[in-house]
């Protein structure tokens, strides 16, 4: 499980815990702005009692994302135009590749089965690594680079809109309040993000209120 | 450019650039038993006037390779049995997938438009991420998932023999002096693990004298 401790991983965690995985969590850290969300990561995994670690990987080109530079501006879009308008600034390079690969040699090294990831390619902010076709090019990867060769990746969000991970969230009962998806590291989330923004939306969309905020 | 300072990667790094290629070199820790061949790496990338950096990642459950856990035996198996008997102790757990995400991140930060691996398939270990369709997979995960979707991924020596490659690298100069193959760290090579016994039989096939040694 590659979990962040946003809303996406969290609601993962407690989906494959459903589904009865025994899972394993782990959060990676790669220069991201703030590790307010690594927070989030711990306490999401001490509520659904899996063991969880961080790992810290040290890759100075990704300041280049205006994620990972603290001096960086982040982007304030209209809601409806996020995902639209090409890569944003916000996309950190080959971010899902380092992340999978990173949780490919977790599970190759335990004999785990599968990979589980929170990326959904629908309400998002338009990253490439975040689409269909790449989950399934991963997967030929781990077919041929492994030692099981047997290494699934699961992203069961992928499809869903933020409206229905509100949803899944809310019937799985996911600690909501735990979460953290902004990407900013404040007190409280800024509203203004895409992350913030397209959070918001799920929630308006599934008539609930969000803990965290 | 993956460099980790042995035969290898450094051949390559020479091929590159009598192909024409700007390089860029970039060695990996992983917590390799030894750091010996960073200093390889070095100074073969000052020897070639490439930009060189060595970046750090913290993947402790790597030590189940004998490579990394220094508790660990290596094996010294005849030569004639290295790469015949399954997946040896010294894999560790999808390493070129790591490495190559690593190479991804900043190639896509950069804007390069190719990777370069050492990976070679015939005289070699046996590890699965050393293989042709490795390579073509990882290819597809370059197209997906990355902001250009146009990174190659260059591995020249994937079909070469032992005795092609050190026979590469004399015709291209390489300092082979400066090189380190040995999985240990000691102050010379031991002689007995794989890749000593690999490297020694591309020498002994290309009738030359290995300069390190």
């Amino acid at each position: 499980m590659l979990l962040s401790g946003g809303l996406d991983s969290s609601t993962c965690l407690y989906w494959a815990q459903r589904e009865g995985w025994d899972c394993e969590a782990v959060s990676v850290l790669y220069g991201q702005r703030h590790a307010r969300e690594l927070d989030g990561a711990r306490a999401i995994a001490k509520a659904a009692r899996v063991p969880w670690r961080s790992v810290e990987l040290e890759l100075p080109w990704l300041k280049v994302s205006s994620l990972v530079s603290k001096s960086a501006k982040l982007p304030d879009l209209p809601l409806a135009k996020i995902g639209t308008g090409g890569i944003p600034s916000t996309y950190v390079p080959a971010r899902n590749t380092v992340l999978l690969a990173v949780a490919a040699s977790l599970a190759d090294a335990t004999g785990a089965s599968a990979i589980v990831t929170g990326a959904n390619a629908l309400d998002f902010s338009g990253y490439p690594d975040c689409r269909p076709a790449f989950h399934r090019a991963f997967e030929s990867v781990l077919r041929e680079g492994t030692r099981s060769g047997k290494i699934r990746v699961l992203a069961p969000l992928l499809r869903l809109d933020k409206e229905g991970i509100v949803r899944l969230a809310l019937e799985l009962g996911v600690p909501l309040g735990l979460t953290w998806s902004c990407y900013k590291g404040g007190r409280r989330p800024c509203g203004r993000c895409d992350s913030c923004k397209l959070r918001a939306k799920g929630f308006a969309e599934a008539q609930a209120i969000d803990p965290a905020c």
